[in-house]
């Protein structure tokens, strides 16, 4: 089955939910961020409430998700923001990606909102879709609900569901999907996105790929031969091909630490005394110790396999093994160094379905606020499981980090668009300084990765305590960033396709080859550009202006330890990254 | 002692607050808003975070405030407001602002932040300003703080202060005056001016007036002649001579019930099926029949009189008699129809300093997402004593309706600039809607209150279930209120101004009378001019634009019965409001 049809699905047609499906039209040879976005610049009124009927969530599949390309499976989703107000993409690994893809779905748009109260699963399959009340899945965790889903559905199957937070509507709700085991731990987390799944009232998706194949190249031969470099390139590459295979996303801990840019206690510091208790290195040591797996794919044909499977101490599956901004969000940012509790953490706020970096920063603000002590591990816990609970403390925190601020009259939180920071401080980090003010995302490493160059001298080195550098550093990634987020490729090939030129025109070629084009590398840059343009005028028509593109004014007042270094890039150049 | 000094106390001072004095300078002629507001545009950074050393609180009496002009003892509050992110003004009466004026302070400009946990209080008598600390007065309500501060500085002071709110810096918390019973039952409310107060680290003023004298006019013959005449228009005046002081502010109850103006139940409706049980007649009656007073002044020389006290069933002292817009935001707006539960609601808010309509309006809000049942009345004061207690859902409904609303995740929250609206629906009174959406100071009656024309016939009449007429209403208030709110004037007096030219011409002479000067209906009205642009181009600077004066789109989709009207000014008529 190609992936030529829009699934549209209207929650809030008369007599129940309804589909229809269209071609692809103008929306043709998008994939990922690229469709998302587009969609929604094209088709939501950005003065819409995001929690209303005009709003729509638009799920799609990269460009190359489903077919035999390596690493490509990651699913993408957009709407209006609940949390930031302007648009909205993230996006996830896990299965679900490739399901949609293979059953022929280049986009589902979800649309409208049901008039009652009742809680809808969809089953997708080579049938259709069909639609069911679902009630007895109200209130209950991804876990919990996952465990019904597969009692009912079998585990030939996959999901894409939200937790309490997003039946709650909660600004900081998030969509999970689920790995290769079903596990719900790989979540589309920013901005609200749950949120939005919640006011459509679907608890779920049920993804069933049964009876269809890999998406098959046009040209197999071009597409097979770009795909040898291209892995070839992945294996050769230490961060691909040693870094995070063997100790994941979290290596970084020891990495930013060291820099002095590793935000610590709420941003009040760079450095945290306990960092190699909870690195990468520590945690993968405990993994393996426990019986778990710190070497693992997210989804079928992964050859990066950054991320892993942690045991409790009694050696029982806990959690994913937490990637490195959640280790940071619940470690240094709160002062805690005990793996098992920030794991324990994590898979509170997979199973609430919500976002871990503002459920981290906002209890970090809460601590700032004096509700709790910094490195108060079980009190952590407390209050997260409150988030499922829907306690009005859980709601606070659910609403992300500057709602906390406000409600705790914290002065020093760290948001930009009302989105949390991340785990680089940017002062000492001064190119994610750059990223964090203006991506059209609200504060997102992913939008921007400049620790690359900044950090990990890959892709050149500028240095990052020194504004100079920074703004073309960052338009640059951020441009890349869109298209490889349009690809369905993990963001992760951004490393070796950034030192290695031939694995650069070797990801090209893998699109060529599977579409039968002739892309350059200037038409992939004109991707990102245009995908990026999209995302941008609807944030200006949404009432977005340059004094959104700010960091909050502590990073320029208050000396970072231990570089005692402010946030130095100007407002006229953070201007400049995409007037130009 | 001539009110010609401005006295700036800096809380971050090292070795503890400091104070300097200075002359007038460029501020030399204004009082109340004119005053905070031009100070605030011309000293703090826009950019600055409201809770933040950078902001300033600046208090000022109107220019005639301390004088024997009749009804002009407000006083004014002005800072970066935490809970719009623009500028605020707010204004009180009690006896405040006859304390300072008589003292000599055209305004008092709070700056800086102490850097310790201390709270302080500051005595300012005629011998000059002193600091004590007094952290026993930490976490006290108002009541309970006056209670001590009455003990300690006897009865002829009175006192500005905040309750626990303001001390925990939510977003809606107010600062009390007191009246002529040292009651703390006048609060400066909307924006939350008692949250900078509190990130100031102040708890209370003292202001001691022994020993000053009625402010002196300049030619005393030409200003009792303005008086004699302007105080005949008052008492002539079926709104000033009669409504008000019979019934108080609530006799608008029935008033606004009747035209389908009166937001019901979270906005869904515009009329209270039991508004009798709670307007102004009901509550005087009630008031008489308990040895309450419902004629009365909150401040000295208030000709008016449309205040009252408000006994509770065994006789014994409540609360004020609650003005219109708080046994709205209780009452109708929560489906409440008792007057006690009402009145306890008042008091609450009153202790823990909030304001009236945000958190009304944040618990109509919360009851639209599920919390309570609308008409829970017991329900709502529980709620409410959570906020002095600083719990968890006190600190959401004390962050005002825009915060509640994403707690509970609800679509319909009426606000605008995240401020709350008040008692008068847009949709069936359509003035009220530009005035709300188009005032810098985020939604507020007070601003340019176009019942007036749309529903009381003063000022001639313009329909209030059409758009035509509406903008230009609007603006011709808008301007009026900024140079009334400059005098010290009570807003009240607008109604016989609007209507008898010979009262307005007498109330410009009573300033001419008073500062030997001459200014012209025109001067007054570029006076108000001058004040909202110097507020305009705060909020311009602050990020604010024409989206930003936009009502929530709910009032344009959903129509309001009984008249089944949307709002249907358009934006460009917004827009219009002050670019003509």
């Amino acid at each position: 089955m190609s992936m030529d049809t829009i699934l549209r699905i209207d929650m809030g047609a008369e007599g129940g939910p309804k589909t229809t499906t269209q071609p692809l039209g103008d929306y043709a040879g998008l994939g990922g961020r690229a469709m998302t976005s587009l969609v929604v610049a094209a088709e939501v009124d950005p003065l819409c409430h995001p929690l209303s009927a005009a709003n729509k969530l638009v799920f799609a599949p990269g460009m190359l998700t489903g077919s035999a390309a390596s690493t490509s499976g990651r699913i993408s989703v957009g709407c209006k923001s609940p949390l930031t107000g302007g648009i909205k993409e993230a996006n996830a690994g896990g299965q679900a990606g490739q399901a949609i893809a293979r059953l022929g779905y280049a986009a589902i748009v979800v649309e409208g909102q049901p008039a009652g109260d009742d809680l809808w699963t969809i089953l997708i399959n080579t049938k259709g879709v069909s639609f069911k009340v679902d009630n007895d899945l109200r209130g209950l965790g991804t876990y919990d609900s996952v465990e019904k889903l597969r009692a009912e559905y079998g585990e030939k199957v996959t999901f894409m569901l939200i937790g309490q937070a997003g039946e709650m509507m909660l600004p900081a709700a998030s969509i999970a999907a689920c790995d290769r085991e079903l596990h719900p731990t790989r979540h589309m987390g920013r901005g609200g996105v749950g949120a939005v799944m919640g006011s459509k009232k679907i608890k779920a998706f049920i993804l069933d790929e049964t009876g269809t194949k890999t998406r098959q190249p046009a040209d197999a031969a071009r597409f097979k031969a770009a795909a040898t470099i291209f892995n070839e390139g992945l294996r050769r590459h230490g961060v691909t091909g040693t870094g995070l295979p063997s100790f994941g996303t979290n290596v970084l801990t020891n990495i930013l630490n060291e820099a002095g840019g590793y935000p610590t206690r709420n941003f009040s510091t760079g450095q945290f005394e306990d960092a190699t208790k909870i690195s990468g290195e520590t945690q993968a040591a405990l993994m393996t110790e426990r019986g778990g797996e710190p070497t693992h794919g997210c989804h079928r044909g992964c050859i990066i396999q950054c991320s892993g499977i942690y045991n409790d101490a009694t050696g029982k599956y806990q959690s994913k093994q937490a990637e490195y901004e959640t280790v940071w969000s619940f470690g240094g940012n709160l002062g805690i160094n005990d793996l098992d509790t920030i794991q324990a953490l994590d898979r509170l706020c997979d199973d609430a379905g919500i976002d871990t970096i503002d459920a981290g920063v906002a209890v970090g603000v809460a601590m700032e606020g004096g509700l709790l002590p910094f490195g108060d591990g079980p009190g952590a816990i407390r209050l997260l499981t409150e988030v499922g609970k829907g306690t009005p403390l859980g709601r606070i925190i659910g609403s992300g980090a500057g709602t906390t601020g406000k409600a705790f009259g914290v002065e020093r939180v760290p948001v930009v668009k009302n989105q949390a920071l991340p785990a680089y401080d940017p002062r000492a980090v001064q190119g994610m300084g750059v990223t964090y003010a203006t991506t059209p995302m609200g504060a997102d490493h992913t939008a921007g990765y400049a620790v690359t160059a900044n950090i990990l001298r890959v892709g050149g080195f500028v240095d990052p305590l020194k504004p100079e550098g920074q703004v073309e550093l960052s338009r640059n990634l951020q441009i890349a960033t869109a298209a490889i987020d349009s690809t369905g490729m993990c963001l992760f090939v951004a490393f070796p396709v950034l030192d290695q030129p031939e694995t650069f025109s070797a990801m090209v070629e893998i699109i060529n080859g599977f579409y039968d084009i002739n892309l350059t590398a200037d038409d992939v840059s004109a991707l990102g550009r245009k995908v990026l343009d999209a995302e941008l005028d609807f944030n200006a028509r949404a009432g977005f202006t340059a004094l959104d593109d700010r960091l909050p004014r502590f990073f320029e007042e208050q000396p970072l330890a231990p570089h005692d270094v402010t946030f130095m890039v100007t407002d006229a150049e953070l201007d400049a990254v995409f007037s130009s």
